[in-house]
């Protein structure tokens, strides 16, 4: 099935209409239309090369809600009609101890990319949510229950969402903890959302005092301004769980020394180049940790969709039309954004 | 109560005899005759001037089994005779959630040390176990029910072996894990004996091909010299836990990349200078921690005690006369001991 999409050629060229070729669904798999997909600082990544081997022409986008088209004979979850989403992976090995824990983000043998993946291992490379549809083997597409009105801003649940949601949920974020969430972009918004939600006391910090209003308007029950060191002090030796979503290297330390004892900063963003070494002093101290968390499985990411259906809890967006793609990237690159653009993928699709 | 001791009078001077005065025994003291003293890295660097704010002269010393001389009336746990151990704290604060939890090395208050430690906070210095005698609350004193004649090498449990038990009964070492201890000094020494004992399976990691033999002979189930990086990649992504004793600033991602999903690295050595940063790629790929460790608390020291006494588990030693200190520091310095050298009390005592 030939099917419109928007691809990079080069870490170097603009992303500009490309067709590529999706396979007819097999008996395992759903067929969706897409109708929104979510631009993350992944996608921008990708297309400008800046993480390695990333093979070109790339299709970015890994923030999926659609309406399923067509599904093969075995699929149960599904039929047409019906809206679902896809997040960051289109599949994994299924039969290590990771995937049997539905924490396929950690197959032993690799997960499959939405896009940048290989399905086959052999050169091929999957291509995702900037396109007018995608199939996917059911285990990998979810159910979505919010008011199809919400649906553009559920997208962004896929990947910020869960990015947020799957540390929250391990490190037991909930009534009587204190959770702190470093950064108020577009997974930071969803880890104040998603911890006031759990129930959790929730402290942002932003380096930005312009954000503080914006921080509690999203559930923060307490913003703090990381820069200034007597704001820091007040909270030291107090934190059950710190999320930290910021990728830009950064002091490590300033927040280390805000957990409690036993207390863990979990980090879900990788920097380019690394964060000064972390003081080993302060771990020692408290028996605190630093740890790292990478998406959510399958399951969990069906979890917290049913969570955030019941609550009503959606990301904060804006959205664009696809060919407005690059003027959005030269926006994120300046945080220039409250807190995701969406793209309309009806604008793809009515193009010439 | 006059006491003959050896102290560093500052940092440029080796360590020679030196009187201190003991406080006579309150209602809750114990007075303990030190009949050996094991010698640590951190008595070396204390009486160097390596760390911060070391007050002189220092009589270092917290590896200390002695003899009860006396009590103080409301003393209920021990008697003039009994054999009573002390390690690295000699007062906390006795009310914060730590010291309720039993963990008064993380007292919220600071605990305090046996040696450059404050009881009054206003500028006094305890000093330690490089001395004849020493009188500490009975809260912290410890029971030894090893036979007499393996007091001597009972000493070092008070710290290499508590600071290695800690970490590896909190994060479940026994039947059914694999656990790595990085570094086969008098930590690490300590660190095998205990997790073998432990019933995990014990990997131990060194630099030296010339440890691999004593390494097994310590209770090592497999060695592996960590500069071969075909021996390393061999155990990528297998280990529950890494317990890593080496304070020498080190690449971390060498073993970081040798645990699986949700394993840890426990570092219990504070380098002087920062290790590499780690990776936080190797952090998120795979929810990995880095964590650290401080000694352990009362309730646990006694609890590591009597599982030793219980399986003839001490620490391998070499007894020095407290007049060969300074030669030992030398061979500290050289990695040439195997494993701790405990000072045997009586030269001190005989001494003119």
């Amino acid at each position: 099935m030939l099917t419109k999409a928007y691809a990079a050629q080069s870490p170097t060229t603009p992303l500009s209409p490309f067709a590529i070729e999706r396979r007819a669904p097999g008996p395992r798999d759903v067929a969706i239309d897409i109708l929104f997909c979510g631009v993350c600082h992944s996608d921008l990544h990708s297309v400008r090369g800046e993480w390695p081997n990333i093979p070109f022409p790339c299709v970015p986008g890994h923030e999926i809600v659609g309406r399923v088209t067509a599904v093969g004979a075995a699929v149960s979850k599904f039929k047409a009609g019906d809206v679902a989403a896809v997040g960051c992976m289109v599949g994994s090995c299924r039969r290590c101890i990771s995937c049997d824990d539905g924490l396929e983000q950690y197959c032993e043998h690799g997960f499959i990319q939405t896009y940048n993946g290989s399905t086959t291992g052999v050169g091929d490379n999957t291509f995702g949510g900037y396109s007018a549809a995608i199939v996917v083997d059911e285990h990998f597409v979810l159910r979505v229950s919010h008011p199809e009105t919400d649906l553009a801003a559920v997208s962004p649940l896929l990947c910020a969402g869960i990015t947020t949601w799957s540390p929250l949920r391990h490190w037991k974020a909930g009534p009587g903890k204190k959770v702190g969430i470093v950064g108020i972009g577009g997974l930071g918004h969803m880890g104040i959302k998603l911890a006031h939600a759990l129930g959790a006391h929730v402290v942002a910090f932003t380096t930005s005092p312009g954000k503080i209003e914006a921080a509690h308007a999203l559930g923060a029950d307490e913003v703090v301004v990381s820069k200034n060191a007597e704001e820091m002090g007040a909270h030291a030796h107090s934190f059950d769980f710190i999320l930290n979503t910021v990728a830009a290297p950064h002091d490590l330390d300033a927040f280390v020394t805000l957990l409690k004892r036993d207390g863990t900063m979990t980090l879900v963003g990788a920097p380019s180049s690394p964060h000064p070494s972390p003081n080993v002093f302060n771990l020692i101290f408290g028996r605190r940790s630093i740890a790292g968390s990478l998406i959510g499985g399958i399951a969990e990411t069906q979890e917290m969709l049913d969570f955030c259906a019941e609550r009503g809890i959606v990301a904060d967006i804006e959205m664009i039309a696809m060919q407005e793609i690059e003027k959005a990237y030269a926006r994120m690159l300046k945080s220039d954004v409250k807190y995701r653009f969406v793209i309309d993928m009806a604008t793809l699709k009515q193009a010439a």
